[in-house]
């Protein structure tokens, strides 16, 4: 099947419509953030969130509308993550109703979304006097919405593909948010996804449930897993194709391409981590298990130690090593081969756990650049994995620092 | 019972001696990079070691020398790990054997230990040339076997007590490297304890396993588990008290002591974690049961984000409430409070899971000390535990960015 890259952002399904606002919870007034993306018909929804046992009180809200399996509307803030506050649910449920009262649209059908500061309140106010400006913007504007839900990130996140079902163009649309927090265990951060699929409720929970665990699940940017991780999409059927109900080949269609749109996202998460200046890829083949390679892989790409040496451009693979070694999975440290490349080559610097010698200098042009792959054969097995994470920078510090303030 | 601090760190007990001098491993001649420490006499011994899969050759070497549960002397250089070395095992062997050519000891009664970069082969032909020097230096020079086993230390960690078990005067001296790659799970980096007390190996490594549990396993700098980690502790029983061969008073008086002393270095090494300004405390109450006690404590202090806010003197206490969040053991989000506290005082800023109000100011106030505690109480029982770390700087990126050359 093919899989082609379109622009539109989650406007490119068809029937969507986005807007991205200045409402003024943020500061800075020429920083959107206030979002809101439409469906012109009730579509099927799912989701997956934070396995935090601090929630985020639009994540408790949000699953409760999503029970049915259907919605219409994604609200989301940012500047405000609406987490550890008293009153908390009643202003999440409270921005689900202000669709309600622009839109007609039931607050039940709104998934609500918030990111940014942990424990602040959130005002409903700012959102209440916007809340007609934004639903009457409402358009081609996906990539405003991008911005809105931007916090620290200083990229938009946005992605859309199109593809054949059964002789009927089917299209699938995200936006995604997240560079700081970031170590999901259910999804990553703010992940909104639109598709003009028609599919069954229960087979769109089955197909993101599975995509997260090789897309936003192998992300890490921090090792703090956010209070508010929300992955929602929404489908409404408006492509035509004959509707998904089963595991058939049209489901597996759908599902490579949601995964090409998640991972291309996954990899804009990780390059745009705080502070950091490049894209660090830990690829693990060879296990015995995929568990195995999955553990190595995380461990390698959360380490302070080899995020650091990537930093600095130095083949420290000792480092690389002493991750794997402290994965929490079973591996016979003396097959492992560790390797690192970038589109200026590959470099070997560890054969069945120990060095090998090689050229300081060829090692430092490899890991010069803004993409780099840790290339780690397991030699006990052909299960395999990948994860996306980023170097550890000064900048990480400095925006850390003083988050709030 | 009392517990005196005193001079002398691994000389103090009775029958020690110790020696640190530079033999050529690192380049910078100022700095020590060989130690040993001998007993007069054939002493117990006991161990706790990483448990990464990758291990340095001396850890192998160790525990194989430790099963017969005696020792004699501990040989230890800086700048180099001997860790995924073809010929690791070989050198770390005839390390063991060059105290024997000097003085006799059968290298089946020496620890050996080694502490650096990971994965460059350790030329033994600086030691072998110096050996002769160290051992014929031998003496109160306690002080010289701590700045040998440095890497990125800033300090030498040292410390000695002074109890009485049944009329006799007992010592325990300890020396510690670690700064960086810690998160030990057995033990912490390298902890060379002496003690003229007289007990059984069975007793001392009883002792010693129970208290790494309170001590070296709750300190965390970076989350990366060292490959080399190595605790052990020496007995000679010069002291001449009465065997200690079972779980009696004198028992609980020398564990009571001994855990003064790991205790003291465990702050020692998180105060010191590379690029800290800051020791951080983490001090969980009102736990149900121990372990979600310490998982919390540990899940906080290892928060890339706590570290950064800490840093930066900001009281941003909703990354704390994450931190428990995703501890991985079951707590009731409503129930926790949290409070900061340093010799400037204290300032609860989330009381049931909620924030409260309180003073930007004097909580910035409070961070800015040298030292500062996170108190956590669950509020749902009675068991507690405390973990030690520090903040992240720039300079931890400065350090680690470019380590090897």
């Amino acid at each position: 099947m093919e899989i082609k890259e379109i622009q539109g952002g989650v406007c490119a399904p068809k029937g969507f419509k986005a807007n991205g606002i200045h409402c003024g919870i943020r500061k800075n007034k020429a920083k959107r953030d206030f979002a809101l993306i439409v469906s012109e018909v009730r579509a099927a929804a799912a989701g997956v969130y934070t396995s935090n046992l601090v929630k985020g009180a639009p994540v408790v809200v949000t699953k409760n509308n999503l029970t049915d399996g259907y919605a219409q509307a994604i609200i989301c803030n940012s500047g405000n993550a609406n987490t550890c506050n008293a009153d908390g649910l009643e202003v999440a449920n409270e921005m689900c109703r202000l669709v309600t009262e622009v839109g007609g649209i039931p607050a039940s059908d709104v998934v609500v979304a918030s990111t940014g500061v942990i424990g602040q309140k959130l005002d409903i106010t700012p959102m209440r006097q916007h809340i007609g400006e934004l639903w009457l913007g409402l358009g081609d504007a996906g990539e405003f919405a991008a911005e809105a839900i931007m916090t620290t990130d200083t990229v938009k996140k946005s992605v859309a593909v199109e593809f054949m079902l059964g002789g009927k163009i089917c299209r699938i649309g995200a936006i995604a948010k997240g560079v700081g927090m970031v170590c999901p265990n259910m999804a990553t951060n703010l992940i909104f996804i639109t598709s003009d699929v028609a599919i069954t409720s229960e087979m769109l929970q089955t197909a993101l449930s599975e995509d997260v665990k090789t897309s936003f699940n192998m992300v890490s940017v921090d090792g703090d897993q956010s209070t508010n991780d929300t992955c929602c999409i929404l489908a409404n059927g408006l492509a035509g194709n004959q509707l998904i109900s089963g595991k058939g080949s049209a489901f597996k269609s759908f599902c490579a391409a949601l995964n090409y749109c998640t991972v291309k996202l996954s990899k804009m998460i990780a390059k745009d981590g705080e502070g950091a200046t490049k894209l660090i890829e830990c690829r693990v083949v060879g296990a015995d298990r995929k568990c195995t390679a999955k553990a190595v892989a995380k461990s390698v790409i959360k380490s302070s130690l080899v995020k650091a040496a990537m930093f600095g451009e130095d083949a420290n693979w000792g480092r690389v090593l002493c991750a794997i070694g402290y994965a929490g999975v079973k591996i016979d440290v003396n097959a492992v081969d560790v390797s690192f490349s970038s589109k200026s080559g590959e470099i070997c610097v560890c054969k069945g756990g120990y060095g090998v010698d090689f050229s300081e200098e060829e090692a430092k042009t490899v890991l010069s650049q803004d993409e780099v792959t840790i290339l780690i054969n397991l030699n006990t097995g052909s299960s395999s994995a990948t994860a996306w994470g980023c170097d550890l920078t000064y900048d990480y510090v400095k925006i850390n620092g003083d988050y709030r303030t």
